[in-house]
């Protein structure tokens, strides 16, 4: 980290950026327009719709997600707002590069890094897709795969779920503000949703970046997973020089690979 | 689950048992003797000295650990209490049975249970383990191996840092209560150590269930990992009947693997 040069940060986009509003404080989301183009064009009509608006977050269930949306359906869906199909994974070869790990992985053939997500993807299959990381961003949907219009999000709060990789459309990954949504109360109702007695947190705002006033923009630059910078971290986090560590994995998971996230630093 | 017997069932052993009270319930923990007797004797010498009444959770890192004890050295070690050698990690052949998971691991050349555990296994260096699954509670300790008493612990919040396996003590595993542990506000501090300006959750005791008397005891019971029924849940959770997955995994990591726990029925 701090042998990094200026070169291994990118800037986000302002466009592929999402402002969360909590009473608490601001989560920063960084979309995934490479992934899952349609999903990502919904949630920003519904953010500049002021969809989200004083929504809150009704789920919070231990080890897994924490989702928002409108549970009550108090806000009509805007319109141009329906069904969208299924983004679970794409064709390969990827329009995006990929960065692979060397130690394997439980649930897919291979995986590594894409566009700067966790990602697998599989020769055999032809299909890349983003992996269900803790942190990342899916959109929830009903049983039929085109039901998840984005209205309702979650985000991974525990141990990866790794089963839902290609059975949801992952759409981004929280970069900053995580912990405001990891420690919430959990849910008592079933699957962590709150019930009626318990006070789910309300959503003041999800906003597009670009549509924020610079003065009020955070001014986030996320790591390059296609660096030597990066594969050098990667190296270190396998093998651990740490006097702590007196056997080294000599290994590591995907979603134990930390992509780091610091304040922009003024040029 | 509503298919088992009584036969799949264990109860708990009251003298591995341990009561953590908190101002907001009570956290259940299953100790494991089977694979740190040392540390497990010190923990339990520890509790009956009250050593652990009064003090707090004292960091709350996100997506790592929450961990309790002294950080103020404000309670004196009990007599006897001291420095333990490390149990990392046991001999094989294991005294204790081995139910192995089909779909590998990215640290460990075979994983499963043991003692109702989540274990991995090296027949190449003889040895098994305990793994830094969600839920497990571990010895804090500094540089030296065998710095850990037991006076501190951590339990694992987030996804499963298996690079810590064979580097800590593992002591047990949360059964009941998690949730109470795993969304206290993260802290501030290096680390996720509380600043003293935050308010750490303090501990109202820390108890071995054999000593609280009949009446105030939690009764649960814990899927045995060696049955039949279990290795159906296990068949359950890589393939997953629900109409919801349009693309089963086919394959389970150790650590998403749930071992059940549920109120002792009455007999």
């Amino acid at each position: 980290m701090a042998a990094s040069s200026a070169a291994d940060w990118r800037p986000l986009d302002a466009e592929s950026t999402l402002y969360v509003e909590l009473p608490t404080g601001r989560v920063v989301i960084e979309l995934a327009p490479g992934f899952a183009p349609l999903h990502v064009a919904n949630i920003k009509t519904l953010a500049r719709a002021g969809y989200f608006n004083g929504l809150a977050v009704i789920r919070e269930q231990d080890n897994y997600v924490a989702q928002w949306g409108d549970a009550e359906h108090r806000h009509p869906l805007p319109r141009g707002i329906g069904k969208v199909a299924p983004e679970f994974d794409s064709p390969l070869p990827p329009h995006l590069s990929f960065t692979s790990l060397p130690d394997g992985d439980v649930y897919a053939p291979e995986v590594g890094f894409s566009d700067g997500f966790p990602a697998a993807r599989s020769a055999a299959l032809h299909r890349v897709w983003l992996a269900h990381c803790y942190g990342m961003v899916g959109v929830g949907r009903d049983l039929d795969v085109d039901s998840g219009s984005g209205a309702e999000m979650y985000v991974v709060i525990g141990h990866a779920p790794r089963h839902l990789d290609r059975n949801v459309a992952l759409v981004g990954r929280v970069l900053k503000g995580m912990e405001l949504l990891s420690s919430l109360p959990r849910g008592s109702a079933e699957m962590g949703f709150y019930t009626k007695q318990e006070s789910a947190l309300p959503i003041k705002s999800i906003r597009v970046a670009a549509d924020v006033p610079a003065a009020e923009r955070s001014h986030l630059e996320v790591m390059r997973t296609d660096t030597a910078t990066f594969a050098a971290l990667v190296e270190s986090r396998r093998n651990r020089p740490e006097d702590f560590f007196k056997v080294p994995a000599g290994r590591i998971d995907l979603c134990n690979v930390p992509i780091p996230v610091r304040e922009q630093s003024i040029h």
